[in-house]
């Protein structure tokens, strides 16, 4: 029996090492102004699949997001960090990033929602992907643009926020949301205030909105991302811990939306 | 290939086949109480493993608690349903079972601790439990004595909480917490409200404990409980995306506290 297993173990492992994953920068527009995003998939894979946005922090899509796109690429997904900004446009500094997503969080989502749309929109066009099992997911200003998305009524069966902000001036769109939302939300972010966590949890009640939401404790903003550094008292830090809780929740989400 | 895979699931399937649930209502003390919870365990399974208390809702051990323990059992844990009221002190009416759970979660919960760590000790005692490795859980009323006793700072690893009441008069001793704890909170659950999440938080921040919560939209209290019924207007009512969502969190949970 033990051979077996081990010969079974062994077939499984070499079906693995098939993976083959096949990443590429891809160009597209939102009207005038040229995007471009990343691409990742696992090329081994057979047939359609479901589809993930991946929407960036303040600095636009950066190494973090084409990792993220590479691990959900590993789960099967056909996975497209999306760019809101316009091609090069990726701000260096805390400053420039602040002043370009400015520009999208204000009293207008129009814009914001209008980008996202155009990246879920490339990536329904895939070859690989099923359009009819699409979710988006993003990161902190990425984490707001995704729940916009979802607000504008957008054809997504799952919205996951990490860190996000979860403001909106238009909380009546909620009733567009056609899938189930998760929100996973730092305890002790400085950022999104308890407040605003309530207003949120109300917008969605009132739409009868499928939601959830994880809280984890100890936590501040940018909690999923290593290059937060780990200083809470800047408001901003790496929390391995939610880090690991948050991606473990969104999988178990990802099964329960795209039933695989 | 396909031929080898199907002897491996065969084999699976032979291998679980052969899993032997054991249950058994066992008696024990807390000083001269006598108390009467449930055992479930595999008893195909070797050597010690991690042992999981179940703390009932305010109807005392029933099916509910007993099914519980079984599913523990199924997960590999060995699992106890503790018994807080007493031996055939099992309130049958709404009316009678808040009278009898009014006397342990008053202003003085030492009762409501020293039942819970009875319960705890015969776990820990049973020759199949690791005794290092354990946790407890509670449902509704077993929620708030799930957290009493880890704010007595009883040897847990985990807490877990399912639509347990979260308020404490002794909110200091969370700095006695010594393991992680998950709060899995209804969104819309009238008897927990928001002021109280607001202090559950507050309080665990205060003692810098691990903590999480994950609060599911559209369920009121009581919603992991099919006798619930369906009515949420009621303020209690079962709620099965809530009931599947907050399982997996907690098998999740256990994962990565016990390591298994």
């Amino acid at each position: 029996m033990k051979a077996l297993l081990l010969a079974f173990l062994m077939m499984t492992v070499a079906q693995q090492a098939q993976a083959k994953l096949v990443t590429k920068k891809v160009e597209y527009r939102q009207g005038e102004t040229v995007l471009e995003g990343y691409l990742a998939y696992d090329d081994a894979l057979k047939g359609k699949r479901p589809g993930v946005l991946v929407i960036h922090e303040w600095t636009g899509v950066s190494q973090y997001e084409m990792k993220r796109a590479e691990q959900l690429a590993g789960l099967g997904y056909v996975a497209f960090a999306a760019d809101i900004y316009g091609k090069g446009v990726r701000p260096a500094t805390p400053q420039a990033a602040a002043k370009e997503a400015a520009k999208y969080r204000g009293a207008d989502r129009s814009l914001i929602r209008a980008r996202a749309a155009a990246g879920l929109d490339k990536l329904a066009s895939l070859p690989h992907v099923d359009p009819k099992r699409l979710a988006v997911i993003g990161y902190c200003f990425g984490g707001t643009a995704a729940l916009e998305l979802a607000r504008s009524g957008a054809n997504v069966l799952g919205t996951v926020s990490f860190h996000g902000g979860l403001d909106t001036p238009n909380p009546a769109d909620a009733k567009n949301i056609k899938g189930k939302v998760l929100a996973l939300h730092g305890g002790d972010d400085p950022f999104v205030k308890p407040e605003q966590v309530a207003a949120f949890q109300q917008e969605m009640r009132e739409a009868k909105v499928d939601w959830q939401m994880n809280i984890y404790g100890g936590a501040v903003h940018s909690f999923s991302n290593p290059k937060s550094g780990n200083d809470n008292s800047k408001g901003a830090a790496y929390n391995e811990k939610a880090d690991h809780r948050s991606w473990q929740a969104m999988k178990q989400f990802f099964v329960e939306v795209f039933g695989k």
